[in-house]
């Protein structure tokens, strides 16, 4: 993706010194001044100003305006200002929250202080929050809202879109666009677009409209299962179900499209041997970055002393033929690249569900064919260059059909290694390039030396 | 992400041999049959049946269910349908589509056929179609649609109500779930959604609800400033505005999602030293992934000749010292895992929009120092290694230096070139882990001999 440039920085963040000095002078118009902002934009405007005055800003709005925008900040800064707010405080705007953006807040903060603001909200949405809070956050559960329409199978069109008019004016702020249709166990019998119900003649009844065919997910359902059905049938809301089909709640697409995205940086960080920072970069501590980043390197840096046993092995060679070490690095790395894309094609293709495990074996030749065509290539190249650079024929040879072999190899463990990983069932992005390159790298070298020991003679 | 496991596989691809069945004996009832289903569960079922039945498919449905059905399917699969079909009974289907998806669907056919079933296509939707497609795909103007709602500002909640349901009856199928103000001039004014229309009071006029603040984007934005606009404001529909304010369009959440997806492959393919392939891995075709894949492979190659170049010219220390080739490949690919590390890092801190331009300089000292960090702990293990080998105190630095300077080198250029990338308009992907790990391993291989002949003294 392309970043957005500079000139695209949020225009709030300008309104920061106008919004202090309100704050200051006349903190009972901040409320007025600010009404017409998306609340996003107020969050960032919190986002620029000094943390001490931000809880100021807060209260400076109604629990309700100031709710919304809290559910908009970052996750380090909202914990930060809810953090420091007495319990009772924080618990009045908390309670505004949204049930699945409650959960969400609380989860973020010291234990003891979400305790204490969870005892101050009112009874009904504590016990909500209770029972959201008990799903893992990246889990269906996590993710849904415990807002959503219910209506009776037999109820009218007319009586059911004023059902949802209630439901909108009671404030209810989150999944309105899809209404669910439940027995008297609470069991999902049915689903429709309001859109559907705003479509529906006058007169006909939600049991002649509904779609009884419905796409659910479980509570414990990953977070990319709910992404994948919502991109599938492009949906606006994804409802979760327990084993006995009872609706639980409904994950809306806003916190489908967070989990897309990041889902996706997880997956880039894992392919770049990076432990995934769960947080954005600046909002890393230093020495966690530094942790997450030592135990790949290391593990990598142990692996790669391999190349040097082998090489000690195959000391005579080198010694007598010095030209061997010049394309040393040349060969390695070549296997390592063609590796790379090999693992990058296959883990994404198995990521957005392009490649499926059963299709092993159709990868495994489609990739062998790629590795015979890039490797011969790549041989050929190499071959000249050897020559030209004044390398006799035997060393030549021995150079052009190491790359080809090395290409081969490596576009093979690279389609190989994300497949087993799943198989296994492990993430296959940690098949990252830095991991193939480093398996091609000793593979590399000991078909380097094979193939030298084969063709020259060693005196 | 982890993929699926093949339980997932859509159960809708089991029907096939049913459906054929239907097809054969009584295509009448495939429709009557086929009617709980959810129209990408349909488009599954097309997908594994033989090509050739599918237009039989499409033709036993009513021709707004296969319009449906055939939005649903892969690029792949519809072009082959709808380019096997001849054009007037293609228009037939295509006439039926949401503005977008047509002008999606015409873009993947050959011109000419393209052309043919425009031609036989209303007039009005014709109209609208040439508008669009004059957009670039992957800007906001090739994701909108045109249909959405748009009500006068002094109009009543009851009768923006009764517009909204009279557009939803009309088999308008898109954007409904927002609505928007304008002027004569149809300039947009304001923007409300269709839930705060739900919750105002009985009687109130739309001036008073709507939100005079709009995000909007010009039609050529990008689809990724979309997608970013979409997931800060949590938006279900994204309008779309010429020089004058003008409301040209609306993109929808649905087609927002597909974007994100395909631009992260795009990326993580490109990490992965690939151009972007834009279909699914399948679906490209042998010589055109190979043809995608060579480019990078040969520039890297080439690039890579260098350290061959430089090896030549110590070739003296190399003969003398043979010990020194052992940890070669150790040296460069930690170089090269460190350096990919920070590129990926800051690559993706640059697309999700955590890193900005400005930002160069404290990441430039926050990589600095913890390519330091990094540096030394490796350089510890090496040294040990070195020394455990057998080698002198002389060697054993050179490699304990070596490995310091190089990691930190890898790190600071890793953090680097995503940054210049983008100051440049360059897609930072480009900095990918083998395009950061080659540049590596030619400044590591110079920074080693450099260190060696400094330290060592050669006879």
């Amino acid at each position: 993706m392309t970043p957005p440039s500079d000139e695209e920085r949020p225009i709030a963040a300008l309104l920061v010194p106008d919004i202090l000095d309100l704050l200051e002078e006349a903190p009972d118009s901040v409320s007025a001044e600010t009404e017409e902002m998306h609340a996003a934009d107020l969050a960032d405007v919190a986002a620029a100003m000094p943390r001490e005055r931000v809880s100021a800003l807060l209260a400076a709005l109604s629990p309700e305006r100031a709710a919304d925008v809290v559910e908009y900040m970052d996750e380090e800064l909202r914990a930060e200002v809810l953090g420091a707010m007495p319990a009772p405080q924080a618990a009045k705007l908390v309670a505004q929250m949204t049930p699945d953006d409650r959960a969400d807040v609380l989860e973020e903060l010291e234990e003891e202080h979400a305790e204490d603001i969870l005892a101050s909200i009112p009874f009904e949405a504590r016990g909500e929050t209770e029972r959201l809070l008990q799903y893992e956050p990246d889990t269906a559960g996590g993710l849904m809202t415990t807002e959503f329409v219910s209506v009776p199978e037999n109820m009218t069109v007319e009586a059911a879109l004023a059902n949802v008019r209630a439901f909108a004016r009671a404030g209810r702020r989150e999944a309105i666009y899809t209404l669910y249709t439940t027995d008297t166990q609470g069991r999902m019998q049915g689903v429709l677009s309001l859109k559907e119900l705003l479509a529906a003649p006058e007169g006909s009844r939600i049991a002649d409209i509904a779609w009884e065919e419905i796409v659910s997910v479980r509570p414990t359902a990953d977070r990319e299962e709910v992404a994948r059905i919502t991109s599938k049938y492009d949906l606006v809301a994804v409802p979760v179900v327990d084993d006995e089909g009872r609706l639980l709640g409904v994950v809306t697409v806003d916190d489908v499209i967070d989990a897309i995205v990041e889902e996706s940086t997880e997956d880039v960080q894992r392919l770049g041997a990076m432990q995934p920072l769960e947080e954005p970069y600046f909002q890393v501590g230093f020495f966690s970055i530094a942790r997450k980043r030592l135990g790949w390197l290391t593990l990598l840096f142990a692996a790669e002393m391999l190349t040097g046993t082998i090489m000690r092995r195959h000391e005579e060679t080198l010694n007598a033929v010095t030209a061997l070490v010049f394309f040393l690095p040349l060969i390695i790395s070549s296997g390592g690249n063609s590796g790379s894309q090999s693992a990058t094609l296959i883990t994404r293709g198995l990521a957005v569900g392009d490649v499926r495990l059963r299709d092993a074996m159709r990868v495994l030749w489609r990739e062998c064919a790629q590795g015979i065509v890039l490797g011969a290539f790549l041989g050929v190249i190499g071959l000249v260059r050897a020559v030209t650079w004044g390398n006799d024929m035997d060393v030549s040879s021995v150079i052009a059909l190491t790359l080809f072999a090395v290409v081969l190899t490596g576009t093979l463990l690279g389609a190989m290694l994300p497949l087993l990983f799943t198989r296994i069932g492990v993430d296959p992005a940690i098949a990252s390039s830095p991991f193939v390159a480093s398996l091609v790298d000793i593979a590399g070298i000991a078909i380097y030396f094979a193939i030298a020991s084969q063709l020259l003679t060693i005196t």
